[in-house]
């Protein structure tokens, strides 16, 4: 890993954030495409987030944001531009900056958790699928599973208002396609769990392990455990599965993707 | 060299910026003494210094600023609280925060310099003293000189007004101890040169090669080329000298020394 004064700034803003683990690996790809280019963690509070980019902003030699908790609504109110997947989940988890200087939005969560199936084999395109979880993650794994071509998406969540507006929401998009599920995978082909449900050993298992049989899929976004009891349950019963961290090995090449698309 | 997110940013602010050698060699030193902690160059022009650092200082994992030219005084002004020695020069070069979140500045131009003629088995102590150039670098390092011992220091700068407003300042520290001089070296025992002529090979020499004589030490602020002609000369006649690099290599450890003080 190299610094100089030449090297361009990146930077991740998180709140809290010693316990983001891109800033290693991102430096690493991004110097590995020939790039003298660094990302360092920002712990900034959301009271402090706006003043925080406007200021930095102002460096010149800064190219780049990677947005963690809780800061990806505000960034993307942040953004002049933004993909029509950002504008959709009105969130980004990662900016570039535009020709004048603005920054341009970019929202990969979802497509991170789409790259981390077909990186075990899985594949949504045609696939009956349910998805466990309608906060920020579950909102964009659920556009992303639609957009990679999921033939139907039933969407579960404790909370009947949220899991309702997150239904609405992707219905306008995808008519016909999406609609309520239960904790119960039965007739489901890609099981998508977006929830914390597993990070401790006492939680509940995301959906009812009775009814994994192993011609599902199996897709978690939990990293820590590396991997969750309900997913270990199902690949014992024959299922392939994919975890958090091949959601984040895809999505961070995605990062660097988007990042690297704005150089000249 | 080791980033994740629970590394402690510091910054190097300068315009331009991408000259700067500091941040891979203080990024090392900070590591070394066991702290997780990089720096990195922040370019920024001096019209949106003032709104940079007021946003970036929101930051809570940032501990510390370097400052490079052209922001030393203005920097200065940022700081709630300063050592002594930034006050008389109203300049800082490194900031490390006070218990409140307020910057606390320094001004090492001058200790480095001092630093850098002890490396080279110098001493100002006790010794006539001409200094060539009464500019930013020439007034703290005529300010460390009369610190360290210098028992006369005489100052010679192209610039008359600026040469005599920088006699009066020190002069009112250190009554009787400091004057007017020239270009002839003659009755000195420590010459120190804090201009940049010798940078370009048509630069005329900072002092009269011909009164040079063994028992002189001779001090200069260049860094490239690495030996000035000027210092070359007087190490061909058998003078003792320090260069540029001294200066750089001690004053990098006053940095490390000062921003470290600031841990709990």
């Amino acid at each position: 890993m190299n610094i100089d004064g030449a090297t361009r700034l990146h930077i991740i803003v998180g709140d809290p954030i010693a316990q983001v683990k891109s800033p290693a690996g991102l430096t690493r790809a991004l110097q590995q495409a020939g790039h003298n280019a660094v990302i360092v963690p920002v712990h900034v509070t959301p009271a402090d987030l706006s003043a925080l980019l406007g200021g930095i902003g102002l460096a010149r030699n800064m190219d780049g944001i990677i947005v963690t908790i809780p800061h990806k609504f505000a960034c993307y109110r942040h953004c002049a531009t933004a993909t029509a997947r950002a504008h959709a989940l009105e969130a980004v988890n990662v900016m570039r900056r535009n020709q004048d200087g603005t920054w341009h939005g970019e929202m990969l969560d979802g497509l991170g958790f789409v790259g981390g199936v077909r990186r075990q084999g899985g594949e949504p395109a045609g696939k009956r699928t349910l998805l466990v979880g309608a906060g920020g993650a579950g909102s964009a794994i659920g556009l992303a599973l639609l957009d990679a071509g999921a033939s139907h998406l039933d969407i579960h969540d404790a909370d009947a208002a949220r899991r309702d507006a997150l239904i609405a929401r992707l219905d306008a998009q995808f008519p016909g396609k999406v609609g309520a599920g239960s904790a119960d995978p039965r007739g489901y082909q890609l099981i998508a769990n977006a929830t914390p449900a597993g990070m401790r050993p006492e939680d509940p298992s995301p959906v009812d392990l009775a009814g994994l049989d192993p011609a599902m899929f199996v897709g978690c976004v939990i990293t820590a455990p590396a991997v969750a009891p309900w997913v270990a349950a199902a690949r014992a019963k024959g299922c392939r599965g994919s975890v958090g961290i091949d959601m984040f090995e895809a999505e961070q090449q995605l990062m660097v993707d988007f990042l690297l698309a704005a150089e000249r």
